[in-house]
């Protein structure tokens, strides 16, 4: 940290500042300057005591310099991070995951897991419970839902992605799950990321609406801290004065995240654009920026679907998306899963 | 629902447009225009359909017209709700609620009661359990904190307002608090909501940092529809741009709240701006404004503080803008509680 | 600035980066810390070379100190500034602008400016050339409405705030104005603010739409640099994600430009909120928030209005909101004017 | 338009709003439901009258419907449109505008000339005119780097894009440039884009850091109606609460503006990311969103740059990059220019 002192500050203020940073077992600093003094604090593990030197006389700002995370850090594990899941793999390529927002009853789930594994896909999304902004919006089927994934997992092999909302039904989604989904709402549900980092299984941390990076890979700190290493980052547009898109997606989240973690990250182009047209575009700009794959929404038939049809793909669109995706990867030495 | 068809739409996809809408058991009313036809509909309930609408060919826009929320609309119930707690109320007045960010120690505590109770004030904010951003921060004392503010509750006679972070925890919170406060990071926890839906305590709901007015007001009614008809709105600054205050304290709100909705709102200012010393500003700013009451904190010892040191009031930085609100309160009309 | 070097950095690149500061004539101070090592630096005036040190190999980040305007900071000039206009002033008071949208025709203009004499209001505003975000939109009268403005000001006495859209008008508008008012669009349109640094009257310079402060206050600077003193700040509302209000009014920034500035601070809440039922709550909180006056839209009928109608006052709508400001300000202790 | 009438509204209120419609000379179709009525309005030709029907009793909102820009729409002209300039084109292709972000010395500007023309890029930024954040700044060396930039176009070929920043340099700037860009700051500059809309010049219009895709258009729009037909669109990141990147790149406005208009549009990512090292991994995702073309910061010496060092490119950067858009656009079925 750095303590930045008013240009008024008196060498009596200048000292309390240093003896409070000598109380915290810190080391000061101490810089004169032409307009200012600055004091430089090292010995500091996190930014502890900055709150409290902010209060005290004669001082402007106390500026932060060590970001707070530490084990999703790319710092302390400097090679990509890879996950086995399903007998494919997230990170260190370009992984697909597709299907509708939610169950909506076995036939379309079975058809779905029958479509994306003829196509080559590992990984099916779909949704058995569903956070709705509507009270009296469609929940989700529930307990129901999660039989029917059971069962299209049992049958096709498929992963299943699929979204937890509470520490209740954690360890019940944990037993049908091979990701665990925490969305967008739930980044910063403090309980919930303690309770998954308990947890054997992969979790996709959606990025929250307004969240910074720092807030994003502190929440993926709250599941390593807790125990679980398999973490998957997943960007799906953040709220701004934008209004062509149900969100704005931020694209160069991507090489930020590989910037400052080892984590994989992920893009969700139909959240983050909410209209199926303007996926493919996104979807191959995800991969031409170098992110480690999409989820994507997919329906066999979107304009009956019960949720999110206006942005979720149509088998033929997806498969037409899909088939672009492979030369793309070529050129550009990817791994397309 | 008005559907916007695009400029070349033919004859046949309005009428298919217009089919649809029979289907779905609403009735469609075609409007020509000179550049293109929209379609107004009626007899529906809200907007369920909307985004099937959205996909059909020649569609180029459906816009909503009615909200999704009833119960918490001033057109349902056109006066406005007066909350009875702990001998005072919160509705029809400016009700003072004040108290460290945190349970940090029984003294404290008890210290912070009798200095509130003495000035008049009768309901105190205090956190058992803390949402922090990082896993590393001091997370509240937990039970041990309940068990302190249970103590000061039986000694003063104070209200106490304070987190419930989980549905686990909501039945123990409930039997020490007089007011449950859902947190900026929860407003959207559905879990949570439904659970909070069915507890016999008034609910001080955050607005989330990135909420429209609409979102908050359908996070009040999960509550509402979940038989909770005591329900506090809280404005506690959102996150825009804006970098010389730690989120942007949206005070318009107050007013259009007024217009939307029966339900009493409060501000935030010690989170809305970050800083102590814009907290008296805000908080008058806050009274003229219409709001119904404050949520401010403050701490015997603001340089000490585990958590949020540096926006926290002194008591006597707190006593000199509790004095400074009566005369407004007088010219303004409004009872100060 | 501290330059914050990444936790990998050599001794030879730390060494590199200390010479690099040298070469700039400054004072380059190693802290070595540890996790990683910061460089302090003394002896510059602003920020430059900071993106030159960015580039360095071994470099994190460069954090910069201090801000980069003098002549608009408090650290300069303690007192707050006070501009004479009129036979009234702002600064050191609450003093109210108010007027229409544009000159519409001249009956208007001296029906508003007899109305507002009346009552005690010294500055009308009205614009003769208006920015419209469409080409095909009434973009003001120009040079008659400019007449009709020095008419007013001849028969009434009052003084007149206009905007200036360009550098080719700026003269002639300043022989009819009062107050040239610098509108949103135009705050960094630095042409334009080097030619009003010019000028001898004072500007009223309204806060950029996605501005931060300080960049605001930078904008300021380039008319103190350029010889003007006169500067009134004009907070109109920002741009973020909510949608209640046509921009979101930042009452925040009052204190705030209190703490940074001696310039005078006002608050547009007819633009800040976009609808005339909002706008009496947001000007009575901007004088309890503490800013030194308003500049509000009234009209002797907004039902016929060629702009923003739905945000203008009617004159008993002004009267009411201008008598409930008395008392407030009584209260306050602050002069309305 | 539509208008939404309240809840309570009256049947002598609806009647007066129909009335009103009538006197506009457009025609009301009454739709009643069975919460409000709705009154549709056809015969408008764009938004006029809106506010003043907001006004009236008894209505909640009047709910635009068509937009309105007409010559930038797609609606009146479905051709994507290609402006052939200095022996290349923009549009229709993947076109690559590169240099520095200010003109320094003639040496480099020839420098980067003839780099550029030896790789095959036909057309350099560089400013002469610098509008920059502090009056502290350098602001360029205007006449004169308008002179090195005419000499470099002389001996090389190369097409130039530079900066206007006011009316009265607009045709001097015309008489050098192959490209009039319009920075973000001056998107809303109307009396600027009235002037460009009579130059003979194509004109690069920088998104506005807070613009709506419909200013933006608009905007465009005043250009086209001003005469110039010539209009390229610039995305160069918007201003959102984000702090990992200098703004937020846009880059779903792509396949939003292709959906919109004809007119061509094209990614600068070093703004957009304000780090160098950010920059092509946005330039491949912008190929791959089908924009059409880049604007890069590239420099001879990017640590010696007086501007933009931390985000301009080194010509051997620049040319790895240029190397790795080849077989993209080749995939992708693009000219790469």
């Amino acid at each position: 940290m750095l303590v930045v002192m008013s240009v008024g500050a008196t060498p009596e203020q200048i000292e309390a500042v240093a003896d409070r940073i000598r109380q915290f077992g810190y080391t000061p600093h101490v810089i004169p300057g032409g307009i200012r003094t600055a004091i430089g604090i090292t010995g500091n593990k996190g930014p502890e005591g900055r709150e409290l030197l902010l209060m005290m006389p004669g001082v402007e700002d106390v500026v932060r310099i060590t970001v707070g995370y530490k084990l999703v850090s790319r710092e302390t594990h400097p090679q990509p991070s890879v996950f086995p899941i399903a007998g494919t793999a997230v990170g260190g390529a370009f992984t697909v995951i597709a299907g509708p927002c939610s169950v909506e009853n076995e036939a379309m789930i079975l058809e779905t897991a029958r479509f994306m594994t003829g196509l080559g896909v590992r990984l099916m999304r779909a949704g058995a419970f569903k956070p709705r902004t509507s009270p009296y919006s469609f929940q989700g089927l529930g307990e129901e839902g999660l039989a029917i994934l059971a069962k299209a997992r049992r049958e096709t092999g498929i992963g299943i992605v699929t979204e937890v909302m509470d520490v209740e039904m954690a360890d019940r989604v944990a037993e049908v799950a091979d990701v665990l989904q925490v969305g967008t709402r739930n980044m910063q549900n403090y309980s919930l990321l303690r309770k998954l980092g308990t947890v054997r299984k992969p979790v996709l941390l959606k990025r929250g609406m307004a969240a910074t990076v720092e807030e994003w890979l502190l929440a993926a700190e709250y599941l390593m801290a807790g125990g679980n290493r398999q973490v998957i980052l997943c960007e799906r547009g953040v709220r701004t004065f934008a209004d062509h898109t149900r969100n704005t997606l931020d694209l160069s989240i991507v090489p930020v995240v590989k910037h400052l973690s080892h984590l994989p990250v992920i893009i969700d182009p139909s959240h983050g654009t909410g209209r199926a047209e303007y996926v493919p575009a996104m979807s191959r700009a995800a991969l031409a920026a170098g992110a480690d794959g999409l989820i994507v929404e997919v329906h066999p038939d979107p304009r009956c679907a019960l949720s999110d049809g206006q942005q979720s793909l149509s088998f033929d669109g997806f498969r037409a998306l899909y088939e672009s995706l492979k030369p793309l990867a070529d050129v550009l030495r990817v791994t397309l899963r």
